[in-house]
């Protein structure tokens, strides 16, 4: 079982600069700390065509799990769930379940069943609504071979609201049994390229390790670099070890090459 | 000639989740204002498949400008300028311009040219330097059939300074001579659903006009929504007068709906 993830961000309002992607950000960490190993975030228009297109191929890949945000509002333009009901050539239903949520949640709040808000009880057959602590539309998690798809609303509150309330615990359940560790180190004084080979080394020293450099400073007046280490492994116990034998052995290499350890 | 455009974001660190991609959402918006239509951002980790797959995938479907970030450094990992050679099936070579462009920068600069930094010259067969007038490794501009790829660092400064320096430029040359004008009204107490069937009758107004809600306050205690009004026109006149009749359509359809507006 491999435990791949993709996350798609739906919503023109990220294809045209006005919205910066702070949601599969969001995720990315989530999945990452429950072992997932996060293999693409593609951000798509409010479109037929991307959206059925990008839904098959992560199906087609077995991609394990597939967050979706965006596009489950009431406007018109908000439509992954009837585009969803058709990557998977499944028919587009009112679903009971959704219903009574959605109903519930405007009869407590006072609100009237218009038109555009019934659209939010209604599903790819055989799918399953997830609550919205937060808002009105309720999040959908659908399977079909492999692959999960948990479609979020795009506003953030409601998004991370149920993936924290709902998702994150059945994903926990569902997935590997992984602990992630990781840890930073920031350097003075020793440009990335001379660290280059140092971080090639630790690298080498395990298969579960994950180095990268990332320059803060200048280049070359006054070079400063993140060195940010990962691990991921079955056992907490080891994966702590891992990353002390990796951070160890970088930061002897980098005191040899005088460069100064700002921070750990 | 269609002015299509697809954002590739390269790192590990996108997808664990421990960076924000805000170099997407820069060029996103720089791309839109010029007149190209970005159809998609992608993140990939550092990985040779992933690389040479959606290059490829971008060019099958003649994309007409495709701008990749990262990869480009002087580590390990930093293989974006290999990959593209492969994607491209072109042979990976040291590219004359490239190797001046560096060897001059290193040599202002006092650095000796290792071979880790002599990575920075190699690249596709056929491609450009790009000069960057902040960090050492310069750009990287290649065609092939209809699409230009372009390929700029991850680092921020030196992505946007490559990129306004000597992209933009060249971009507004070989691009659509449009004008993108857009405006936001921030509306109170209407609930975005009720907003949802005027946001519908005004985008039919003008097929060259894009309507968008975003809620920003308590869906139901006390809705606060942004509209989002975007034109793109050959006629910087036409765009404007465009703009204004949609707004003022919007405006008296929210008033007559009790709504307040609160800022234009």
């Amino acid at each position: 079982m491999s435990y791949t993830a993709w996350i798609i961000s739906i919503g023109n309002e990220l294809l045209i600069g006005k919205t910066v992607n702070t949601n599969a950000t969001w995720l990315a960490k989530k999945l990452t700390l429950l072992g997932y190993d996060v293999r693409r975030i593609i951000a798509i228009p409010d479109n037929e065509e991307d959206e059925v297109e990008v839904f098959r191929d992560a199906i087609r890949r077995s991609i394990r799990v597939v967050i979706s945000t965006g596009g489950l509002g009431p406007t018109f333009d908000d439509r992954t769930s009837e585009y969803l009901a058709k990557a998977l050539n499944r028919r587009y239903v009112v679903n009971d379940d959704a219903l009574k949520l959605v109903t519930e949640t405007f009869r407590t709040k006072g609100l009237e069943l218009t038109e555009p808000r019934l659209k939010q009880a209604k599903m790819p057959e055989g799918a399953k609504p997830i609550p919205n602590p937060v808002g009105t539309a309720p999040g959908i998690w659908v399977e079909e071979s492999n692959t999960v798809i948990i479609a979020l609303p795009g506003v953030p509150a409601e998004m991370m609201g149920i993936f924290e309330n709902y998702v994150e615990p059945k994903l926990r359940e569902i997935g590997p049994r992984l602990h992630f560790v990781e840890r930073s180190i920031t350097v003075k004084g020793v440009p990335e390229a001379d660290l280059a080979p140092i971080i090639e080394r630790g690298m080498k020293m395990s298969n579960r390790v994950y180095i990268k450099s990332h320059p803060k400073g200048h280049e070359i007046r006054s070079p400063l670099v993140e060195i940010h280490v990962y691990v991921s492994s079955e056992d907490e116990k080891a994966a702590e070890n891992e990353i002390n034998r990796v951070i160890n052995f970088l930061m002897n290499a980098i005191k040899e090459r005088n460069g100064e350890i700002l921070s750990q």
